[in-house]
């Protein structure tokens, strides 16, 4: 997992692969965009009515943005797979004229490859989004995009994630004619984002002793929200439940009141403007409210980060992440702990 | 919320409706049954392509459970849709060919009656399941199905989850022209696990100081994990994070440690089998498991609850629940807090 001399630095890999986010970015536009226009192109001309996406984990996050897209941007329903369905019970869905995503890290799941291969024999197109051109997921997918983040050697995943948006947002753009222009100014935000470790690492004193977080957010911040919680999770170990904030009214919302610590990724747009009134529930339940988004919604809470005003919704998952991976390693730093190599976890998960 | 002779005796009424459930299913099976294999024929007869499941909260646990029925039993592709994208970001997907089902206990709030109208108008066959025959969802729907469970007064839903899920067990036997004999032994297994109570309560002790809870189960047995969880954090306020084992496996096992509390629904069947393996690095990682599920698994785990075998794996999920139920319940009360009327909750959430 770990060579002897990153055991002495606690770290010390996660921390330089957060770093070489922005030169991932880059790389992704100058380099991926046109094999991913172009496989995008000959996807939209086989017009598939539906869309399915697979994946576990990071890349689970991942593939639900790519679904908002899908929703919002494309116009086609789409959902998650139960991936059970097929390896545990056989299931064999009729997926003539349906579109089955696989987004994964490594391509070396068993079940993902399993699931890949029974959807393409069901008669799926079928697109392997990974970060390994050489992987078996790679190679049972009709189409495949490489994600180009390089190596990822720290077990928890963050240039994987924010190349996997970066992907396929341009692909779901890319089925719509698009160049996604938008995200040209994500490499020089994001840079600017992370030289802010500073400010995260005031915020990470604030978690030292917590015992649990609920994390929450809507629309397009909800992926944000649950792979907050799965990087929180993996590397601090506090229990850290995310909840759209619709699902959260639903319930969930007794667990929190004037101890509780919540965080907020608010977007600027219309997903923010449909959290309000859940922001609202929590100030009024007493809730330790911490948010990332513009900087009168920071104001408007109890601490936060501000990130930067006028980009497109649709992109701004990639940016709001960021400050979230950071705040998971200060806390694991804080905690003694070592966030490159999570107790109990290896970097390959195989899943049957 | 609660009449003033409630208030005195805590969880008289989640108490009352948990007792009801076999009675609930009886009917559901003597009253209900016919007029869902009509709506169901009907349906059939327009032959969807693929469907799409849109709830909340409690309800939202009843459509995943629908989500795997479909997928397994009736092999066509389904996915929970992410409602945002209708109600806050005006999505338009072509839904043609697609049958989508709404579930909600009251029917009531805005977000799903909005968003199956809109489904409605975009071309889909629409179909409300709810406990609520008068309720605006059930009247902007093409068809509905009464999930016949009687007034739910107390906020954490108990029987119209059961309720729910049998009517859909029912529905989708019915698309493929069963009836859906398998569900007739559960109005008497019902009342054989809640005569078990005083099992529940010794169980509960467990629980009294945990700080959190890991909850996980795979296939038929994930809604359940993600039911229970929800039960438990909205009357006990213990944070309780449920997972997929897969998913469990892809991160948040580093949360689990030998002071960790872990609940396993143990599916008899492919479900409990692809689970296995998980189990096994639970117990590797000391934590305390307690199963339920069949008897041979509660000896294998610290301790548990057994379910009756004999029980087609399709229909397990309709008792698995209840003894989590009743273990919420003495949780709660152990606690000294009333499981009817949790606080900062409303009985119809009014989300948008």
């Amino acid at each position: 997992m770990s060579d002897p001399q990153t055991v002495s630095v606690p770290g010390r890999i996660m921390s330089a692969e957060m770093a070489e986010q922005p030169a991932v970015l880059q790389r992704i536009l100058d380099e991926g965009a046109p094999a991913i226009r172009e496989i995008a192109a000959q996807i939209a001309a086989r017009n598939p009515r539906f869309v399915l996406l697979t994946a576990r984990g990071t890349s689970d996050n991942a593939a639900l943005y790519a679904k908002y897209l899908i929703e919002v941007l494309l116009g086609k329903p789409a959902g998650l797979t139960s991936m059970s369905t097929t390896t545990a019970y056989g299931a064999k869905p009729d997926l003539t004229d349906c579109l089955v995503i696989t987004v994964s890290q490594s391509g070396g799941s068993p079940d993902l490859v399993a699931s890949t291969k029974a959807a393409r024999e069901a008669g799926a197109i079928t697109l392997a989004v990974t970060n390994n051109a050489g992987s078996p997921l790679a190679e049972v997918s009709e189409f495949h995009i490489d994600v180009l983040a390089g190596p990822e050697k720290a077990l928890p995943a963050t240039k994987t994630y924010t190349a996997e948006l970066l992907a396929l947002y341009l692909f779901v753009e890319g089925l719509r004619g698009n160049d996604g222009d938008a995200a040209k100014v994500l490499p020089e935000l994001a840079a600017g984002i992370l030289a802010r470790q500073a400010e995260v690492k005031a915020l990470a004193e604030r978690y030292r002793f917590a015992q649990r977080l609920v994390i929450t957010s809507r629309g397009y911040g909800y992926p944000t929200a649950r792979e907050a919680a799965l990087k929180l999770m993996e590397t601090t170990y506090i229990p850290a439940s995310p909840f759209s904030g619709a699902d959260l009214l639903h319930g969930p919302l007794a667990m929190v009141d004037n101890v509780s610590p919540v965080i907020a990724i608010v977007p600027d747009g219309r997903g923010g403007e449909a959290l309000q009134p859940v922001l609202d529930r929590l100030r009024g339940r007493g809730a330790d409210l911490v948010v990332i988004g513009r900087q009168d919604q920071v104001d408007a809470a109890s601490a936060g980060f501000a990130l930067p005003g006028g980009v497109p919704e649709e992109v701004q998952p990639i940016l709001e992440i960021l400050p979230l991976q950071l705040l998971a390693y200060e806390v694991t730093i804080a905690r003694g702990q070592d966030p490159d190599a999570p107790r109990a976890l290896a970097k390959v998960t195989e899943t049957h």
